[in-house]
């Protein structure tokens, strides 16, 4: 199926100081891994930071969110699921879901719009983001 | 007014190492400027981290959100506006405002449960929070 | 004396998520403690890294070191002694103290080197930082 | 030869949020590479944080170091060698070296002490690390 295909599983481990005085993962952190993990996802399907940069674009983070369900904890191994949420605005828009084994950790979301290289607002599509989502098959 | 007192007004300033190669704060920062001001209001108010904690209270962040409007660059000065959100379930619920002069810069939102000391959910307000909210004349 | 006017006391507080599963500040963070000190001392004495930059210069850190004595904890209120250690060399050198009440909680230094807007290493002072030196009356 | 069994290889990338405004890695985040490389080396020889805590010890840090020679930038890949320096002392030391290819990016330094249960100081090597050193053929 197409979305399952537009989705990335990056592996990571807690590291130490990424925990605080409650012995688990700092909250405040879950959005470095957000973000290795849709950098892994740019890496793998073309549309990385580096990539869109390339093009003139930056592309701002303009929403974050995360819903903790269970903590993790120095040196457990997890991994986070990514997926891409297409729509027609111009923004890019990812899904993510920690799981920790069998066991989901948290969900998350974050939100970002494409800036052109005197840092205004793009409103519509740039066109190497349009050409990458028909590349991708997608509508 | 009541609500004006459930607020919370703290100065910050932008450090150099908060800042990513865009030249803005790092979007996962502000959970940091969030819980720095968090505390304070928690200091000011009596119901810090360590005001639970001496009760025998954990409160682990469940839900964390930020939406971005303007960035912040180093060496800028901000302030941010934090507010109780009254409700009756047992459940911490703080909104943030970070303005920059009179920009607004961001806003945001954090929500706590309480933890016992075996780790276990708390179903109904612990007593201190009772107290703390009789304290501060909150229905 | 002299050399007491080119020292910057810079008070801090510990914040939670500086704190490690230890319960004590990581050993990491006093590098940014040391950074916002030693901008300090920058702002108040006209050598800061937006001074530098403004003359066309990065002063990137070369060597970096921390003693630590006594450990700080989450709400710890402390200072940092910033002062600056003259020399002949194209070079920017800081050593730092950290207090809490009459503490001596760690020491540190931080070396930095001149870079020109191409990013190459300049060898000699450059014309704006002798001319600090003279402003401040040093040899 | 001894020595070489005693190194770990640590294989990193780096991540977009530790880079800061000169578009590189800010110098204060090469202490959670040593940290990510020195616990992978515990965890291959037996002597990780959480090894000692198992055995009633902490090992905090009390001395850090960092040279930087060239810098590192977003996405670049490196790796870390870690070497353990034996010497009689009740402390433990190791040493680091950042590779990118062949290009020495950075050495540095860190000692670590035992703390007991009581979070004293312990003068003696304590017996799970003389065991360790036994097992490691360490004089």
């Amino acid at each position: 199926m197409l979305e399952k295909s537009l989705s990335t599983i990056t592996k990571l481990k807690v590291r130490f100081q990424e925990c605080d005085p409650l012995q688990i993962v700092w909250h405040g952190n879950y959005f470095k891994y957000f973000e290795e993990a849709r950098e892994d996802f740019g890496r793998e399907h073309g549309i990385s930071y580096l990539d869109a940069k390339a093009k003139g674009y930056s592309t701002p983070i303009v929403k974050s969110f995360c819903e903790y369900k269970l903590p993790l904890k120095y040196s457990d191994s997890f991994r986070v699921e990514t997926t891409f949420k297409n729509s027609e605005a111009a923004k890019i828009n990812f899904l993510y879901k920690i799981y920790k084994g069998e066991q989901l950790i948290c969900t998350g979301e974050t939100l970002q719009v494409f800036l052109d290289e005197k840092g205004e607002l793009v409103l519509n599509n740039p066109p190497f983001f349009l050409d990458w989502k028909k590349k991708m098959n997608l509508p």
